[in-house]
């Protein structure tokens, strides 16, 4: 095996290579989850024009003075529902029920309103040039509610990450099935990356090599043949094309990841073969790349809770170690068999994990540990 | 306005109406975020057989006994990368790093092994029949690659709720325009379900009738018209054509919301034309019916957690109230202005919300509360 680096060079270096994609220009509907580049401000005043706050007849409020349900006052039955405009000549609004039709054009008010009352007035949510929604924001329905509401049906967003990505075939591979390529799909797909290519290729130097110089994604990730084995050759062809920056890291399980670039600069990570290492490379470093340059958080999409272990965990000192975990009663967790004994099965058994430092041979029963969730109970 | 009834009535409602709908089989690829509806079982054996657990050679275990550095034993060269099945005759890996080729056909190993060293055996992942993955699970990439891995390509889901949205076109309308229905088609992605049909009907008791009783989707949303005004049928619409359970509840925003169902049994939730108003109804009602319906977790999709309120919070004795809050320095949060000052721009504004219970005037600066996050910090 290469040289260890430890996880958190390798998060060091995938923060400082990971820059920030350009925009697009989108239309409201597809813009559920998107990212602003900028932010959006108000193109007029929201409302546009000063209008009733709730059911009930317009008035001018001044000619209701004096009103009283022992002395009502007669004016013009002028009816307006929430949200209509304020006609011309009324300045408030008398709610349903404290106005008596006469069955003419007419209403009896019962109680004096002042200008204002029961109204909204123009410029009240947002005044003209406001600013709606920040730069950053991820948009949801709120969003995009106000965005409708303020007559835009269009936003600049951070264009979605294309990922490509490269599964290396074993060379003496017979019955050879790729199970990580959909895995990994599935995966960039929740991190918002789009996938412009997902191809096996003979897990051979040179062909990894020329894959990686002519691809025009924005990531490309690498699966298999990371390893220090006869077979391995993911390393030594990013290194051919262009920089291999770190490979091999104090993670377990992901221990023979590899990170690097091409030479256009375009960030390239090797996820090793082993599905839990796959997964693990992906989400502590490919998952982190494309989150960054999608303006996303760039940390893990978990859940994170202080909670109290109810066994010890054992971990091996030298290596950052995953360890799943089971929640128990109360805020309890206990540790359940390592991904390097069950695999993937660890994390679908798993109702979350602790990432136990380099340095550190685990905690003690009792410990107080940051425990990320996969789903919340 | 009719008889207000508490929230939790209107919740109680729901939870009592919205059943879970059938299964449909689709292809792992579009798997993610979907439901299981039943445990999935391993077909066969995870690994399908003995195989080797990291890259070196395959021995007999038995051969190697008594190899040290002083006494290298000389084996047959039967290079294994890890995840090859064992090649038959072998039981145990040695690895890379402990034999030396000869160059020949063979290699010198130093360190004796034991059967099953450096192998995973048949079966260690998941034995044939056990179940990989339970009913009830959302599907994310962890689950997704263990199915690859177990040989699957399909699986049984919960399919997703057909959502009708009918929006009610004010009878005075001059230049009317919707603006809540993109928010809420929005929202009924983001909870799972599909839009059947999003049409504006004339706002007519007749028409919005006819429009319910020959729906044939899973539940109904009907936009505006919900209020006490002339223009307002909605709510006798639904009563018509089926059943109208409740109109009316002690909610802020959102008080003219109504709840009922269809001849055919169909949910109908009727959102309040005030998009604050029509956000929060969805939220609470609409959307709760399909994360139910598609057998979600109910509860509002947010993170929640206990924090301090840093100013008091003031609300309505007797109305459930939403108030929009500002997370501040540590834990605290304090109010923004409410939903029916500025209505959607305080859920745009704020980092989250408390919800305030019917029969409490507030909190006091200094207490504990449960805020739901928009989005974790």
């Amino acid at each position: 095996m290469p040289e260890q680096h430890s996880l958190e060079a390798a998060i060091a270096w995938v923060d400082a290579t990971a820059g920030f994609l350009d925009r697009e220009d989108i239309l409201l509907p597809t813009a559920r989850g998107r990212v602003l580049t900028e932010p959006v401000h108000a193109p007029g005043p929201i409302p546009g024009n000063d209008r009733a706050a709730l059911d009930g007849f317009a008035v001018q409020a001044s000619a209701s003075l004096g009103a009283s349900s022992y002395n009502p006052i007669r004016l013009p039955s002028i009816g307006v529902a929430a949200g209509d405009a304020l006609p011309p000549g009324t300045d408030a609004v008398v709610p349903l029920q404290l106005a008596e039709p006469d069955g003419q054009a007419c209403i009896e008010v019962v109680e004096a309103v002042a200008a204002g009352d029961n109204v909204e007035q123009q410029g009240a949510i947002a005044t003209i040039g406001a600013t709606l929604v920040p730069a950053r924001k991820r948009l949801a329905a709120r969003h995009i509610g106000l965005l409708t509401l303020a007559g835009l049906s269009r936003v600049s967003v951070v264009r979605h990450p294309r990922v490509r990505i490269l599964i290396t075939k074993p060379t003496k591979a017979g019955a050879w099935e790729d199970s990580n390529g959909l895995m990994i799909r599935v995966a960039v797909e929740r991190d918002g990356g789009v996938i412009g290519e997902c191809v096996a290729v003979e897990r051979d130097r040179t062909t990894i090599r020329a894959a990686l110089v002519e691809t025009e994604a924005d990531i490309v990730l690498v699966i298999g043949g990371t390893g220090p084995g006869g077979d391995d050759h993911s390393a030594a062809a990013l290194a051919d094309a262009g920089e291999l920056a770190i490979h091999g890291v104090a993670l377990r399980p992901g221990e023979t990841a590899g990170l690097g670039r091409t030479v256009n600069g375009v960030p390239v990570i090797l996820l090793p073969g082993a599905p839990a290492s796959c997964l693990w490379a992906y989400e502590l470093f490919a998952g982190r790349v494309i989150r960054r340059l999608g303006r996303r958080a760039a940390e893990l999409p978990y859940r994170s809770r202080q909670m109290i272990t109810a066994r010890k965990i054992v971990s091996s000192l030298g290596m950052t170690e995953i360890c799943p975990l089971r929640c128990g009663s109360g805020d309890t967790v206990e540790p359940l068999p390592s991904f390097a004994e069950t695999g993937l099965m660890a994390a679908v058994s798993a109702d979350g994990f602790v990432i136990v430092p380099q340095g550190s041979e685990g905690y003690p029963q009792g410990a107080r540990v940051t425990v990320y969730l996969y789903e919340e109970r």
